[in-house]
């Protein structure tokens, strides 16, 4: 069966977990079309490349033959969040929730195969279940079973509060499983919980269980190596570290040229459609000399290509190339280093210390004016912190440019 | 305001407790016809006096005028327990509800006024509230209030499952305030965790908070004085230690003729429809030497004449006094004193201790056969213990009687 050894080597690429971990041969044994579920918020989209990694996975069980089932959560987001305590979260109108899952399929058909996809709404088989129905969805699962959830233990350990609804939304996430008959869902491993909730009510109903399959959080694009171990936040709008899907080809081109080494060979592995055995050959000619900013530009183009189109992904290497052609960033710049503390440095601190402002308030009218890049990319978090062993070309405004290597204060050469 | 005044001490008889404290006199004050609720089971009813204690205390809230809502939370009733761990709670068709609120009235109306007594069903409000309001309603309380209530706190603490629909039926009682527009709400103090949840609920509605009223649970026909206070579990079916409404006029009589006379004082505070002043001459006359047998009898008589006739209750009353006469329960008994250890003893072993049977075996076999009365009353339970200070005539079949008196065997005379 070395069809299903090469379909099974391309599917657990960058997975987590398959639960149970045996479960995805015997299904690929099965020779059927699987439904593959995948659950996603109903609030306006904006997709960055973290939602991606999700995408790319669904893309090879299409590849595969088999059918994604694109559900939008729509019945929660039409009641939003109760308690008044999100706001990120406000009640949607059914006509929002129309037009969120329009601004859905424009994004994600990017990735997927339209004629592959079926996208569903949980509203549809939830409000059914009226108030009883929900009472006995409550009853299937325990107060103690829903407080080991990682979440939830440590808000309860904290004291933070937990409204008694939260502990329905993974129940009600579960049974949308039993109603789309999944065979398969795949989410983020912060979901594990959740979907195992799945195959325990796809039990209860006397159906087969589906397979849980994790996928990591991408780490945005910040992340960086520390002690041999990629180390960084997820990738989220919020923490600013982050390369939307929608983002302008030069934007998105540049942000990723901004990436470390070790995060590029990361992305390659979750976001590049490039086969394993490519990435490996890449990997080795950079440990024989090949100059990784090349590499990285490759990916960079791929990806640029892909939400854009060959055209601007060849548009944005041109400019970014020219950028430093045309001295916007100067191909020589006076490089330095910089000791640092073990707990870093603020951009501030950071700009003055390197010369480049002449003060860190100096510095913060520079960030708050938008003067400010970082390897290209714009950047105005005043909050910013670097860490020994980070390298990088600041930049104020036009003329102020500096290359900078920071080191730990106790190894300083 | 003396009829406000007369009209709270009514209405503060044999109350546990009133939230808020001073509620009740700006109510009464009002003039309004107060809306005043209790909630019922929806399973078989088979009342006992147990549960007359609260019928009673609405029927007082009547006499001044009050209107009557029983609710009959059929709503949960027609789910059954979604676990199928309660036995007891299968789930109701909506035949069987309407019958069951048939016998609910045949009963109540015993007590209650039926011009002043409006029976409502819950499903009528909460099945509109549908998947996404029961949702909503969940959002208003958190887990660790939930967990606050004494028996899930104890439930959670040792480890037994509590199922996550179970912190939504309190939310649902509190709901049912909400709909009814219930300006007072009545129930055992067992009660007091869901009432007040419908205070609060009521107050999420920009409703005016009802006034909440506990009462305490009736004491067995088992329960007696220890350490100067009345001790005893709760009267229940289950327990063996109720008297049915429905009971025959002899059986209820001679059940209430069992009773200690500590008992009997607080049977007559919670279940006479006598004037607290009427009780207080009966005390005195006890502390004065009359027989308190005849004040039992006086009480008997009233509750038999409640739940059959007057003309019943008389005959259960001859009917009685003729079983000392005819020496079914002869009025001349051999007493004798025994001693026994803390712990008590069991009642075979009691049995054999008197004499009135040749061994526990052979008290068992009495005991299984339904030969053996306590004060007049079979008891059929082998795991029956008697404790130091029980004082009690027992008999096996028609012929063999003792009187007994347990003393501690340190203390034996």
């Amino acid at each position: 069966m070395d069809s299903v050894s090469d379909a099974q080597a391309l599917l657990r690429r960058g997975v987590e977990e398959i639960i149970p971990e045996n479960g995805l041969e015997a299904r690929l044994n099965s020779g059927e079309c699987l439904r593959v579920k995948a659950g996603f918020d109903p609030t306006a989209p904006d997709l960055h490349l973290g939602h991606t990694v999700l995408l790319n996975k669904l893309r090879q069980f299409q590849e595969l033959g088999h059918q994604v089932l694109f559900l939008i959560g729509d019945f929660t987001g039409m009641i939003g969040d109760p308690t008044g305590k999100n706001a990120t979260r406000p009640a949607l109108t059914a006509e929002a929730v129309a037009e969120n899952a329009r601004s859905y399929r424009e994004q994600v058909f990017k990735v997927l195969d339209p004629a592959r996809t079926e996208v569903l709404f949980n509203s549809s088989w939830v409000e059914p279940l009226g108030a009883a129905g929900l009472l006995r969805l409550a009853s299937t699962h325990t107060v103690a079973r829903m407080l080991e959830r990682d979440d939830f233990q440590s808000r309860y350990s904290a004291g933070t509060p937990i409204a008694i609804h939260e502990f329905l939304y993974p129940l009600i996430q579960g049974y949308d499983s039993v109603a789309m008959d999944a065979d398969i869902e795949i989410g983020g491993t912060d979901q594990k919980f959740n979907m195992l909730v799945g195959r325990q009510l796809q039990k209860n109903y006397g159906k087969k269980p589906q397979l849980v399959l994790t996928l990591p959080l991408l780490e945005g694009t910040d992340a960086k190596l520390v002690d041999g171990e990629l180390t960084g936040k997820k990738m989220s709008k919020s923490l600013g570290n982050y390369i939307g899907i929608s983002e302008p080809a030069n934007e998105m081109h540049a942000k990723l040229m901004s990436i470390t080494d070790d995060l590029m060979w990361r992305y390659y592995e979750l976001l590049s459609f490039r086969k394993a055995s490519e990435v490996a050959a890449l990997q080795l000619a950079v440990s024989e000399g090949r100059n990784p900013r090349d590499v990285k530009a490759d990916l960079a183009r791929e990806l640029v290509a892909r939400f854009h189109s060959e055209s601007a992904a060849s548009a944005a290497d041109e400019a970014f190339v020219a950028r430093f052609r045309r001295g916007e960033l100067p191909s020589e710049i006076p490089e330095q280093c910089l000791e640092v503390q073990p707990e870093g440095i603020g951009l501030p601190q950071l700009l003055k210390a390197v010369g480049l402002t002449a003060s860190t308030s100096d510095a913060l009218r520079m960030l708050r004016q938008g003067a400010v890049r970082i390897d290209g990319v714009r950047v105005d978090d005043p909050d910013r912190r670097s860490m020994a062993g980070d390298s990088m070309i600041l930049q104020v405004g036009k003329r102020r440019v500096a290359k900078v290597n920071l080191v730990l204060q106790s190894q300083a050469r």
